[in-house]
């Protein structure tokens, strides 16, 4: 059996949470796919290619995972990469439900696409990109949190020193 | 790479809820072991053997899924059979919390052991062993929701016709 | 159009959010039933009996609302009377999942049965029979928490005064 | 007692689970008004007017169902047609508390007006306009999530083929 | 000891419900700054200015409360004016996920600054600034939400009378 | 102003989460006496006198902490020793709706009583004395989840070695 899995989202910018999560997913499946989406309503601080970038840095030491980017929907490239898995992290209550009612939607749209759960290690529970770029916009500190590479870039997009 | 996943629980009995789960993950996983708990604290309605017999019956078609038993701690059972993953369903608020709590526990006692958290179909969502026996306590139909031969041993128990 | 509804439960003993909750769905539905649930596996404070007077003195000024009491499957119960609706009271997350689990388990059994969920007064969204009876056993004062009649019987059983 | 029931809603637009709770409160209220809230704030895909149209296209078998619109307090439109019942569906927790909030706030305003929350079939569990909206901007099939007239509207403002 | 406690919010504008948290915390610390956050992203509905005196009247017979407002990240403000908790209040399922972020956030950036929730009174559980200003926006009464001063400053915004 | 806060539990026994918790409301008390509930319903693993004592092996290097223990309703006993604040430790969801239920219960018998709920570090998120236990009974490692001594009397109770 060899199952290939797909962890989708913005990724604006990949955190030490997204990291730790891939790390772990990688350890299961014989390959991920990190799947970049370029999203064309909200507008990200980075672009799809500075994403992707950053995140093909942070995950380039493990060998059995590759980023990707995609539009539309995710069953349609996930059938197209032929993939079976959709890797979600969990964290909180808040999450969950919009989480569940996505997953029961993919199945939906694509009978054969399961959706794992997993969780990030607990340092990481109160991660999120959003979170992130606030505290980087303020001049809050964000070591420890994204990787170095990272932290720069926000650096340079709030004049950061 | 080979992934031997464990899905434990004290199966008394199955349902199809969880028969629904067995075969989501023999999709994604090389091997599933169910793992019945020999839990000998709560007076189950079914002995261990009847349990396990039920679950056989109830994945027999499966080629990469076996039966097995355990007591004492889950992690260490997983060690010893060399599995990496825990799977567990997601069903609601309420197991939410709790199977976070032992999820994190688990990584605790054992680092290399990763939970993954799956939905079962809607149509499963309100189905517990617990109700089920209720219902069937109380001369209730439980046709569908659980294997007919756990229905003959449930009427059985409660001298349904 | 001819609108049944009954309202289940211990009643061990009624409390004043209950009573608020009867009086609400009087307005609303044509006859509702408050049906005490002779449960035999847990032992309760108050006998069936005593559990039903209290009620029927709590309601007998309401024109359109009786108490009967039942055993076995709720469904059979309302198919028995010709009810169509079950009201349940809801005030908070930890009782949601089991509120939805058994409506859903309900219709199931009886796809004619609908159930509604109805708010308590704020006053009483902390109230159960289980914390009247545990402030009621320390010797705290109920009053206001359960009607004059029932906070004599429990100072009776706990031998307040 | 003749009762009255409100179904409040953006509608944009209608999806077979609002028309599922639609049927069950039609079989419970001697009346049951669905009513479109002409919203100005938030920009909607569809115009007040064919909001209207769809629902009306939709209930026109249900002779105790009628479609009307309304613009301000939802408490003033529901004195003003002399109902007492606004009819909610619950289907998870992130909608749970921001519907509780509703209740008690609607209640404050004004007291004769009771909230009933019911559940739609678990078959629409995850099913909301906006998640409609999304798949059929990308794309996606829709069939069996709305009505057939509904879903050729999405087609014409999504040019889908 | 003397303990220094911090009450952030917007305050846009301030209400009952914050208005009866700032009375309970004031029993229990020494000081309590409210702090109004002057955001420069969303547009609130009075000025920073405004949101300061309408909260200066409310809190001036309190011997142990001050106003001021702050711009940046609340810890900065917390070292700065040398505080050692924050105070939040807590109502409902959907706040209680993001606070707990919030708090774990906090104390990652100073690891000095405990947050601490406290229950408004039951009677403010659905009261909120947002729907404050909805409903005197449709022309409900406000009357017994928020303080005088603050009922005559929202009617001048919408014109009511 | 001189705050004396409670926190009230079964400590049977004691955990690092507990001790966390003790830490922090240290720091923004003037006296925190740490209650050991003396409950006679349920029968504990350790007696009074064990769980009293290992809180004051564990406590003794706060100055302004003190344990006791108490029966009955605790609002008397706050009113006994004449504190004023309850502190509790939220964790997650499962817990919160139990927590916040006490909380406007003990406010109601007792309207000078406020609880505060704070947060244990992360690491101690799903630390539970039940859970120990039942890792203690299994055979399972408990070092770093309880103080040393702890650890210890856990091991003579289970025959761990």
């Amino acid at each position: 059996m060899f199952t290939r899995a797909v962890y989708p989202g913005s990724f604006d910018p990949v955190t030490n949470g997204h990291i730790d999560l891939i790390e772990r997913s990688a350890r299961l499946f014989d390959e991920v796919v990190v799947a970049v989406l370029r999203n064309t309503e909200k507008t990200p601080l980075f672009t799809d290619q500075e994403r992707a970038e950053m995140l093909e840095r942070a995950v380039r030491d493990l060998k059995n995972v590759t980023v990707a980017s995609f539009a539309g929907l995710l069953v349609d490239f996930i059938t197209e990469i032929e993939a079976s898995v959709i890797i979600r992290g969990i964290r909180a209550i808040s999450d969950y439900e919009y989480e569940l009612q996505m997953a029961l939607m993919n199945r939906r749209l694509s009978s054969s696409v399961e959706t794992v759960f997993m969780l990030p290690a607990e340092a990481y529970s109160y991660l999120s990109s959003k979170l992130v770029k606030e505290i980087a916009a303020l001049g809050g500190s964000i070591t420890g949190l994204v990787p170095e590479d990272v932290e720069k870039r926000l650096g340079g997009k709030f004049r950061i020193n």
